[in-house]
């Protein structure tokens, strides 16, 4: 049982991937999370914005809580018919790509992408803030809380889908369950008891701001409740998670998670206009969440009060999940059309997509160090993402349909009218939430969208630049082959540069030895003895003499009279390879590798960087290690 | 002007190091200034201890002062000897190695080096201490304070030994200017106008402590005024340093740091007794040095007093210097013996011993962080080494001459007598100073001490066993030289496979081509295409044709099945050479770079580290770079 085993789990290979796929029951904690932490943050960010109207807020309230539902099953409808005619996955990317434009698609997807990284930093300090207010000797620690926590989450997901949706399960259903048994008791008794009177505060707000409910408040209003239905297009993204057929699989998924956020939103937004809970301001002291008021105001605050309460910390920390399953299949379908660099389609250990997963980590790591772990000030620039590309995603679906109209006929007349609905909901929400938000901040998100589209398709011309200049057509005609004129740096005459010279010999007919005398040191100018050494034994197997180059370096530099005697070579014979044979002395461990300089690692680098075309490098290892036998009996001997 | 010359100073070749020598006007600044500063610090720590006897610390303060100054003046003379007798530099490592042993010196050598790195991390925080008592605005940036002033030392340093000494003359000399100025004022006065009234608080101390002095008391205040002797052992460790003839400029400038460090003891101890002025208890309210006390006592808080006080901090400052220039050649010495590694023996861009400077500069950075700028914790450790090494490097001398009595006859007997005497002075005070010190923390600079001596054998064993395992008397004898066998992996059929390949086919007629396929990207099997790719055309131009291995990846690593075909290779093959060809896409401009894997430059250092003695790694450099032209030609026709 390796230490690597025991963090990352076994490697899995290639053709296990089958056996990685879900169901419905674990997709909902891998792709859920997301949509379902909505429902402990919607309403409440809707009913902060309607404070002003004291307890006149129910009087709008209810109706703005239909409309966000009535929205989001549109979005439902019309990311299931996405699911089927996209089952690659890749939701609003592919579905914009293929039928608005490249362009398009690249936008759909820089939003989509920015929306990820935010909603980790969010959602980890969110669950993290709720933590630390339950807990207030924690709250120096939040930093450090929330990296512990993305580290965890980065773990897991490493781990691979379906370790992740099953260490997930367990607090996903249980959060379900106990907000249904709370909401479900409540109705009852709402239904039974008929509404409770008005609580004295709520009361006396009534007559205070009644006048207040301005058209601009509303539409504000609406557009932070909104916020309940980001992470709806998490499913279409992610199809072939699911197991075969995985157009079911999919679909079944996201009805499972829109019915339960559905009626959460619905229990809520009844339980509260009848039991007169409002939201209370945030930051003032007595601040209670929406939440924890409903719940105590159904079931008191006994033990089903405090596991409730912890369900809903712990989904908030974990609906961040829903980014990590996204992100790295968003990137690797950007990374398959070469708008991201290769290894982002790569399945690392787990078939997970490890680089993603670690490049998601790495962002929102910075995000929550450079807010110090409260995000607040990021809440703005979030949910726009969400909403461009639900829009764009429905335009391309509108698009889909149209094209196929001569085709399908009356069904996909159907489909069309459905998300050309969507399209103009979704947008008309966009455009509220940008209204909403664009002095806050949120023009920064647009800004930063613009800036990540230009990066991928930098990052696409240059690879298509390196594809072009590298491809060839031409078969393995050789021409004049000469052998190529080998080069061997040596400092001394020792059994390593003895190594490196045999093979020079073998490779060329013309070697050249190049010695750097630097005069601080206590290396000998090999000049004398070069006839004994090599130009005499080498005649007399028949071999032509390897010619000794001294060169000495008035600054002391190693490299630079090698570099520049190396130009000169290559001025002097323009048509041959040039073979620069590094000898090196490789110490396997690592304490022995603190007490060399590198200078042969050094070397090779910079000869591969500052070369040429003609120079090839050739590194000549010489291992101590296998002497550790003559290292035993040279130390019994002394 | 490039940036690198404003910040390090023009490279010098090696034959300008003769301008680099200095004289003594210029070898104080570099070699005295911890042997000067002393003279702020050492009679100061012999009057705290002294504090209980109140006033009648006056009566063994002076006897005791006299007595270190005896000590001096031994110390100088026989420092004089080993200049001329050791004219290579090394001091105490040198002297004690050749004539008490290998063993011996490199003890002596231990302790040195412990003490110039204490040295520096305490003369830097008593230097900023004393700036930060004086600006107490500045005290919570303690650490960085130290930290710049050490960075701005090793940038001084870096730039060579001459440029030090000029940065450093003009604070020096106002140091010693300042205090000859006002301790010969101050004698003077004393002179002409007879001792001042005691103060009337030293005389209420006068009766309280007067029976404490206790033997015990006394030796403690001896060790500690003994601090005022490290840095006496500079110069004879950089004798080399001085323009020929550079016995005389290293004794020169000895002499003229030891009178005036003299001087300025002696008047401290005579104004301190006449003026009634004694240490005050360190850490207490009103705390005031005993310089400071001293100068106020001669010329009041004038300007000139304010003059004076700032030359005495910037000195405890600069103190650390001494250690900068011995440090990195006492590290010379040991590693032209081996007992450090090689690096330590090349001088920099400025003929400075570079790498010795740094490694001094990151320990005592180290020291200063892990103690947050304020060394009081290291005072204990500091002063044993020097003391150490004073005496063996005067038992070194006193050996030196017992060999040379029977040719030098009587010089060589009265050089004997001082060395001896100097043997027993510092070998006692040694001891005194451990005595004293043991229980505070002493024992631990002689177990750093003895690890560090155990560090030093274990580097020259292993550089030993090297030289003989690599050693080789053998000439070029190249016994039945097979060309080697050649393995190119190659990705897919691109220009730069295509490069690896045609060398490949020029170094050798066995040609193996090897394609890892990890399934997870968009690459084609070549076998179907390889017959007209390679083989054909080969075949035409009379090359025997290469080999394709298609190795499928299960585990989808790109490396681990390329290294067991390989190792299966080389069983198959014992007797031959492997040549792996690494074809590699260079991009020279870094934010290319970040968008390329690296895998080839991690594939060349895998195979060098794990590949065994059989293989050779050729690396085979494509250049995008060199294809700018057809970038601009490609994006205009695009």
């Amino acid at each position: 049982m390796r230490l690597t085993h025991v963090l990352f789990g076994k490697p899995l290979a290639t053709n296990e991937s089958d056996a990685e796929r879900v169901g419905p029951l674990v997709g909902v904690p891998v792709l859920g999370l997301d949509a379902l932490a909505s429902a402990a943050y919607g309403p409440e960010a809707m009913l902060t914005v309607l404070l002003p109207l004291g307890a006149g807020a129910f009087r709008y309230s209810t109706t703005l809580s239909m409309l966000i539902c009535v929205l989001l099953v549109i979005v439902y409808l019309s990311y299931r018919q996405t699911i089927a005619a996209y089952p690659g996955g890749g939701g609003a990317y592919s579905v914009a790509k293929e039928n608005l434009g490249e362009r398009a698609g690249l936008f759909a997807a820089a939003a989509l992408a920015l929306d990820y990284v935010l909603n980790v930093a969010v959602a980890i300090a969110a669950g993290v803030g709720a933590l630390v207010s339950v807990l207030p000797d924690l709250l120096p620690y939040t930093l450090p809380l929330c990296l512990g926590l993305l580290a965890v989450l980065t773990m897991i997901n490493l781990r691979g889908l379906r370790a992740t949706g099953l260490a997930f399960m367990l607090p996903t259903w249980l959060f379900v369950l106990c907000l249904f048994g709370v909401l479900g008791t409540g109705l009852i008794k709402l239904w039974l008891n008929g509404a409770p009177d008005l609580t004295p505060s709520a009361a006396t707000h009534a007559g205070a701001g009644l006048s207040a409910a301005t058209p601009w408040l509303l539409i504000h209003a609406f557009a932070s409740g909104c916020t309940a239905m980001t992470g709806v297009e998490a499913v279409s993204n992610a199809v072939p998670i699911f197991r075969e057929p995985a157009v079911v699989g999919a679909r079944r998924t996201l009805t499972l998670i829109i019915s339960v956020l559905l009626l959460l939103l619905l229990g809520e937004a009844i339980l509260a206009a009848g039991h007169g809970v409002t939201a209370k301001p945030p930051g003032e002291p007595g601040f209670q969440s929406l939440l924890s008021q409903l719940v105590a105001a159904v079931v008191g605050r006994g033990p089903l009060y405090y596991v409730t309460l912890a369900s809903v910390v712990i989904v908030l920390c974990l609906s961040a999940n829903t980014s990590f399953a996204d992100f790295p299949r968003l990137c690797r379908i950007l990374a398959s059309d070469r708008y991201l660099p290769e290894p982002f389609v790569h399945r690392g250990r787990r078939l997970a997509f490890s680089h993603g997963i670690l490049v998601l980590s790495a962002l929102s790591a910075l995000l929550l160090v450079i807010f110090g772990g409260i995000t607040d000030a990021l809440i703005p620039l979030f949910a726009i993402g969400a909403f461009l590309a639900f829009t764009m995603s429905q335009a391309g679906m509108v698009s889909h349909w149209y094209r196929r109209l001569p085709e399908l006929g009356g069904r996909a007349r159907l489909s069309l009218a459905l998300n050309a609905t969507g399209m103009l909901a979704t947008g008309a929400t966009a455009l509220v939430i940008m209204a909403a938000k664009l002095t806050e901040g949120a023009w920064i998100s647009l800004v930063i969208m613009g800036v990540t589209l230009l990066l991928f398709e930098a990052t696409r011309r240059h690879f298509q630049f390196i594809a072009r200049v590298t491809a060839t057509a031409e078969s393995l005609e050789l021409g004049p082959t000469r052998r190529p004129l080998a080069v061997v740096p040596v400092r001394r005459w020792d059994a390593v540069a003895l190594k490196a010279l045999r093979l020079a010999l073998g490779m060329s007919s013309d070697v050249i030895c190049v010695q750097v005398l630097t005069g601080d040191r206590d290396v000998d100018d090999l000049t004398p003895r070069w006839k004994d050494l090599a130009v005499d034994p080498a005649a007399r197997q028949g071999f032509p003499a390897p010619q000794l180059i001294v060169l000495r370096s008035e600054y002391r530099n190693l490299f630079q009279p090698l570099l520049s005697y190396l130009s000169e070579l290559e001025r002097a014979h323009p048509e041959r390879q040039i073979a620069v044979i590094v000898p090196e002395l490789i110490e396997r461990r690592w304490y022995y590798a603190l007490l060399h300089n590198h200078s042969a690692a050094l070397m090779r680098a910079l000869l591969l960087l500052r070369g040429g075309p003609q120079l090839v490098v050739v590194g000549v290892p010489w291992y101590l290690g296998e002497w550790l036998p003559e290292r035993r009996r040279l130390l019994r001997s002394s």
